[in-house]
């Protein structure tokens, strides 16, 4: 299959590129390099199968020129702003890169008749809820713009699926970690290490505690859902198993980073910054029941992700 | 209370003036006039606690200094395009005229630390159902742009009562009629007959049956939920009772506006336009358990509206 994947040298990007490559098709990678990193995919240059393009899905002309010369069957839709605390500080960045990037990618779609879309949303769009909840469950209230925007296009997905003739996943991506990571806990924490060891400081009180999937479990997810029969509009949560608090990362990136001397200083509060959701459990009943798994419980996750880092760098 | 109301010229807007006006309140009303009519609230104009301004909520720079001037303690945002079949024939113009007037305006609130917020969105937000939902319930898959503009909107309006302080009230309006409106239905179906008796020519097979609340008694329902203590997020469904048929619609206004030779010439097909809905009904239990309930069901709400607009014009 000819496919399209936007935020191609994203951390998760990169790694779908992997897989959709593994299994034969030929793709068109692109990135605006806003956080994506060409080293992500720097071992696909010598790929017959893989092309990059550094565009960014706000370029409509660049967009149409890609769609008109390139015959794409499906598209996945990955670029984003993914760093939830920049989208806080700065109010309109999310919906630029996270909403209107998705509005432009669906209306390429739709004037060159692309029909089958993955759209890479999250389980932020929940906002902050007790139970655990199930796709079809509302009600629907992020706290944070990185939620608000991805709800926001969702509901772009939902028209273009339901009255335009798409054939839309969205898939709500959960807490990932994982080799190429590109933000995060573990990530920030590394990167604070580097600097200096004799302590880490770390936002909240170190409690939130939340499920972490790892990279190759996310992306198996995504084949799975992907290999459902084609509806309108299909939408799956994906989640880790267990989870895990900040301490726990914290220590585990110490470990492998820090010395026996480094001292964690916590910042205080249950969330560590706005409209972070420091608990969360989602129903993940719909993707299990097509056979899908984790291989890596939350905890499992964290290691194999701070070890992976280790041994190869970011 | 010091008051702002977007889209004061419009249908719904202008009857809102009123309401607030006989309660005491000081207004000042906007509207970019796109679907709004100076004639809604020319009866305004002598009234020392009513100031209109023409005034786009995509302007951000006119909004700052309104903002600035005015020490506004509430806003009622009702701009938008609430013609959904233009919403659907030009892909980005719900976009703009329904959720960036509102990030608009929640971004002149949020600096300018004015924190009352009533919001206008839709039931179109939820999409088509089997069964009555509830304001908590999902899923939400609109199929219309329009609902899809309205969702997203509500998005951002959840972040900012969410971790900005604000506080917001969604009101998810359904079906409004009475005079004064601007598109819809019986206005299409008047105008029609203006120009021509002999027939009447009706979108769909004019089987879609929807319930339609009369102005007035949506009014009283804003009032309702207005009333209650306030919430960072207060979400309301409303709905008229019972339902009427776009058969029964075009027989009643040919009643008023037509002759006993006009006939009905349906174009077929159970939707009316892709993305309208032909069928629904939500669940309004919360409004009602606050006391509101409407004075005129569906089929008054539509005989009253015509027979309003055949004594005194739209």
């Amino acid at each position: 299959m000819h496919i399209l994947v936007t935020g191609a040298a994203g951390f998760i990007g990169s790694h779908l590129c992997d897989r959709l490559l593994s299994r034969g098709h030929q793709l068109v990678g692109i990135d605006n390099l806003h956080l994506g990193r060409m080293r992500n995919i720097e071992h696909l240059s010598g790929n017959p199968a893989f092309r990059f393009e550094q565009l960014d899905c706000l370029d409509a002309s660049g967009l149409d020129r890609l769609f008109k010369a390139a015959r794409f069957e499906a598209v996945f839709h990955l670029a984003a702003n993914s760093d939830i605390a920049a989208g806080n500080a700065d109010r309109g960045l999310d919906l630029k890169l996270n909403q209107l990037t998705t509005t432009g990618i669906l209306e390429a779609m739709h004037l060159n008749g692309v029909r089958r879309l993955f759209f890479s949303s999250t389980s932020a769009v929940f906002g902050e809820h007790e139970k655990a909840l199930a796709e079809d469950d509302g009600p629907l209230q992020p706290i944070s713009f990185y939620g608000a925007s991805k709800l926001a296009a969702e509901a772009f997905v939902s028209v273009y699926s339901h009255t335009l003739g798409l054939r839309g996943v969205v898939f709500r991506f959960p807490n990932v970690v994982g080799e190429r990571s590109t933000h995060g806990a573990i990530f920030d924490f590394i990167e604070k290490l580097r600097k200096d060891k004799s302590a880490l400081h770390v936002l909240g009180d170190g409690r939130q505690t939340k499920p972490y999937l790892y990279v190759a479990d996310l992306i198996d997810a995504i084949e799975t859902a992907w290999a459902e029969p084609e509806t309108a509009l299909a939408v799956y949560n994906a989640a880790g198993e267990g989870a895990t608090s900040v301490k726990e990362i914290a220590e585990t990136v110490i470990a492998h980073f820090g010395t026996p001397e480094t001292k964690i200083v916590y910042g205080g509060g249950a969330r560590g910054w706005p409209g972070d959701v420091p608990r969360f459990s989602y129903n993940t009943a719909k993707l299990r029941s097509l056979g899908w798994s984790p291989k890596h419980d939350s905890g499992a996750a964290v290691r194999r992700s701070v070890e992976a880092i280790k041994a190869n760098g970011f």
